[in-house]
């Protein structure tokens, strides 16, 4: 498999988009029809809660799949419905990957030695029984936190690296209370710059022909003045900038990111995407979707540097 | 629901045992018996994978039951194994309950908001569809890492509140590379000790009978010099301290956790207890099973202040 930082890249050309579509959806804005439909053919209502998540899913993979590069799926929303849910996450997961999209599996996970890798195997490696694969990963990357420091990460860059798999180590949060673990500028040595100094180092044996690593960092977009120093101590790291849309950053917060052929970041929104509909009840959220993910699109065209054309 | 730290001491003194047995199955070591029956009951090898573990973790819960008062079970060897795992991740949380043990699930989740809550529900707390609980978390508590500060503590904490659940956050792990996130003691203001004083805020509100917080923290045994200054700033803390036994730390490691009643902290032992069999061929592997549990007992029982003798 070629490096993930590549694909990722030959994908973002092919479809002329910097953007990722976050599929984190709460039953509350699954659209009428779709839950009428799970409720009526499921009557556990686990099974039909997570049909529901995966069915919206679907629809939303058939609208995006010509438009965007890739999908970020948050874990903890299929979680939330049990091993009924942890199927919904894996159809997701893999159905995104069966329409061209590159799949990052939102997880967050962190632990040490061996605990990690068991995470790294579930989602980006595979697990054996009597010598025969029991399980595999359906994410083409998963985001980690890198709180227990080079033991917690080394697993997972090592199952990435057999896999062609790639990784992105949370580095700055988007949230205003973010600074109380990860620091702010103004301190004299904060963690997300050291994190990001580690994160250049992890990242240094998994460069690709594009000349970006297969471990990128998640920067939150909402801190905008932060990127260039950030941008500065990862050359060589694609960034998931999250903030973007419903958290209020601008497309122009994170022109910074990006090099002058106009890579070097991905952009997720979620909200801003699948409750583009606004109401349940909203007979034409496919249309509203889809209008959503071409604004987006348009935004950061507008303020970021423009792309190649691809192969 | 009693308040969570008042069912814990309850259970330690009750069972007169300050040890947590940790459910970390791997394939590898599962007793040979269980190994085959689950591959002759089960064509598909994800779902042999997770009834071994599952099979494994009720023989251990059955001698665990009387000689401890809680387990830890660390959901990605269970992950590991997709939805089916995830089935025997909640069966083995359901089977420890209710044979009479709390239950700690060491999931080590960190996000923020909406997220957060999902995770919490997940574990702790309950989904809904159509006002009816579609999925309910088996847990009484779970680790978390506090990498995003606050805004992803308190949806655990609310959560956890409600149901009278507790939460574990991760303040000081127990791997050598630690310090590069969570820094060290020579430090001006290491990460740790400022991840601790959180952990007291955080807890403040939910304070039993007994004098100690429903919100706990883990300590590794391993910086055994950092306990004293960690409980100073957490006196009212259970702090849950992995590390004893395979990773190397003693049972004096740990004592300055404890105060004069034997109270304050709980001890995890995993490889020491589920692969003290050491050969999946072993045919008295139970018995293997049930003297590391009375070994490491008397080791602990030794080092620490003396218990109370509960109701």
């Amino acid at each position: 498999m070629p490096n993930f930082a590549d694909r990722l890249i030959d994908a973002i050309e092919v479809k002329q988009s910097r953007l990722a579509v976050g599929l984190d959806p709460r039953i509350a804005m699954i659209p009428d029809e779709l839950r009428r439909a799970a409720l009526d053919r499921w009557p556990d209502r686990a099974r039909a809660g997570a049909e529901m998540l995966l069915a919206f899913n679907r629809a939303i993979i058939d609208i995006a799949a010509p438009l965007v590069p890739a999908v970020k799926v948050q874990v903890a929303f299929y979680e939330l419905f049990g091993p009924a849910g942890y199927e919904a996450f894996e159809a997701t997961c893999l159905t995104a990957r069966e329409a061209g999209l590159v799949v990052i599996a939102d997880v967050k996970r962190s632990d040490i030695g061996s605990t990690a890798a068991a995470y790294a195997d579930a989602h980006l490696g595979r697990a054996e029984v009597e010598g025969e694969i029991a399980h595999a990963g359906e994410a083409d990357a998963v985001t980690i936190v890198p709180f227990f420091g080079s033991e917690g990460v080394r697993p997972f860059l090592d199952v990435a690296a057999e896999a062609g798999r790639g990784i992105f180590v949370m580095v700055r949060s988007s949230n205003p209370s973010a600074y109380e673990i990860q620091g702010r500028a103004e301190d004299a040595d904060p963690l997300y710059l050291r994190a990001a100094d580690l994160v250049n180092e992890w990242g240094a044996s998994s460069i690709g022909e594009r000349g970006y690593s297969a471990v990128g960092a998640v920067v939150g977009a909402t801190f905008a003045e932060d990127i260039p120093a950030l941008r500065q101590r990862m050359p060589r790291t694609l960034l998931l900038l999250p903030g973007f849309g419903a958290q209020g950053a601008e497309a122009r917060d994170v022109a910074a990111a990006f090099d002058e052929n106009g890579h070097g970041g991905l952009v997720p929104a979620s909200r801003s995407i699948i409750h583009a509909h606004e109401d349940p009840a909203n007979p034409r959220w496919k249309d509203a979707i889809e209008t959503a993910i071409h604004d987006l699109n348009e935004k950061l065209d507008a303020a970021l540097p423009p792309l190649g054309q691809g192969d």
